[in-house]
């Protein structure tokens, strides 16, 4: 009971900072009302989507009709308040961190339950976590952030965390406990890697 | 009888002149045929495609053979006639509104009979009319016309007639009137946006 | 058996190829590693992907664990190596030209044997083969090379491999020795088009 409260109170958490994010590149890129919704939707459910598409699972933001009043309501913050929100970046990322971890955990979670082996539910929850922010940036006409250098880390944490879920589901144990413990790492990894700035190794130079 | 009729002969239109602007598009962008064909194919068939792989449905696209005929004629024109094509861009921008009126329609219409609640049978509308031209730019190398800052509106009255059509089955009726209704309000809405230069509202300026 | 070996073989020379190739966009894009894990995975199952979803097919890379190793491999090698991969350029397109032939023969098989028309399984066998690349090139923010006007034959030796295949198929016969022919077709006439500089028409110049 507390459980799915807290997990519904961070899917919530996690839907609005996605959505705010999206709202925000929209701002950024020079769109109107239409491409801040569109961008905000595709930030917050895209990559849920695409895990259910992949699972062969009817698309949960299909059912899910309270999630398009947060998506709204991200988007309308953003329309009369983006300077506003621009200025609370920080607490936008650390609102971002704990819907990545979210949604990683139960996309994994999720996969595992329908069959998939351990590393494609891996892959399939990094994609449920991280592929919303991928679909934000190729609309936005951006390379997406998460494959640059530069860039803190996002999606090592996301596999760290989705690698943990499944060693402890395959391990015989249901989970909610390593949902939970797995959703702390990765907000932790996340913020650490914001406030130190821990990046992803890059190749060597590719040109001189 | 004569109202499907009608719905193949707006299907047709819609097909081709979607075909028509994304073959455009690549020769604005230099591409070869090739190019040419996949933005056509995409522009057309990519709203539907993805509208039907949201619900879980085989894709229209490949069971309606005709279809592919329509799209490489479209490739055809263009090729052959692309400057002649460009200046009777006024009657492609009218036979573009009929397609996103036949498609909004057919798709919330689609999206309800399977069970859709009446917000997502008014999203899935949307994207069965505009997400076509949504993925043609994507492939272009654009940030989508739809989204940006001074277009004029395009699913603002997709959205509208979208949620007509799901207000007149939700109340009981087959819906028939409702979509012939709906589509020549978002051809009407579409023109006059086009004619008037109505835009959607955009957020105050970002910087500055 | 021996076709089923070739068949593998081929496979996991396409996936390695399709693989590098996208890790090697993603350090001339200046990504990280993340980002050339991402590309090369994208690049070698994005297509075979996309098949599966048109299909109604659970996607082959979710059920095939040995493809992920051979894309973590051409990641590694490519990190470590990026310069002498990239002076083996030849190498590596003599492989991907493999790995077209393999994955377009094998998608138009499996989309014929689902029961979809001739014309379908033609289409369906190309964005098996040449989706990957499409998906591979957005995400690095460039407007698809198979596309683009001045760049050598690759859809089309694709699409006539793989009418090759439906025809025969169509014809009655089983189509192992279609599928070879057809790969054996696909791979020289796209070094053909490599050595002889083969390229797509193109309309004539849209300005001027």
């Amino acid at each position: 009971m507390a459980v799915e409260a807290a997990e519904t109170a961070l899917t919530a958490i996690g839907i609005f900072a996605f959505a705010l994010s999206g709202a925000l590149m929209a701002v950024r890129k020079d769109m109107d009302v239409v491409g801040m919704f569109v961008l905000a939707a595709i930030t917050a459910v895209g990559g849920g989507a695409l895990r259910d598409l992949l699972l062969g699972l009817p698309p949960a933001a299909l059912r899910s009709s309270w999630w398009w009043i947060l998506i709204a309501l991200a988007t309308a913050v953003v329309f009369f308040f983006h300077l506003a929100v621009d200025r609370l970046r920080r607490a936008v990322l650390v609102c971002d961190a704990a819907g990545l971890a979210v949604f990683c955990t139960t996309s994994t979670t999720i996969a595992h339950q329908v069959g998939m082996g351990p590393a494609e539910s891996v892959l399939i929850g990094a994609i449920g976590g991280c592929a919303g922010g991928v679909l934000r940036d190729v609309l936005a006409g951006e390379i997406p952030s998460v494959l640059r250098k530069g860039t803190t880390l996002y999606v090592l944490p996301a596999l760290l965390g989705c690698a943990i879920v499944v060693a402890v589901r395959s391990a015989g144990y249901e989970g909610v406990a390593a949902m939970i413990g797995a959703s702390i790492l990765i907000i932790v990894l996340r913020l650490l890697s914001l406030w130190r700035g821990w990046q992803a190794p890059s190749p060597k130079a590719s040109r001189g």
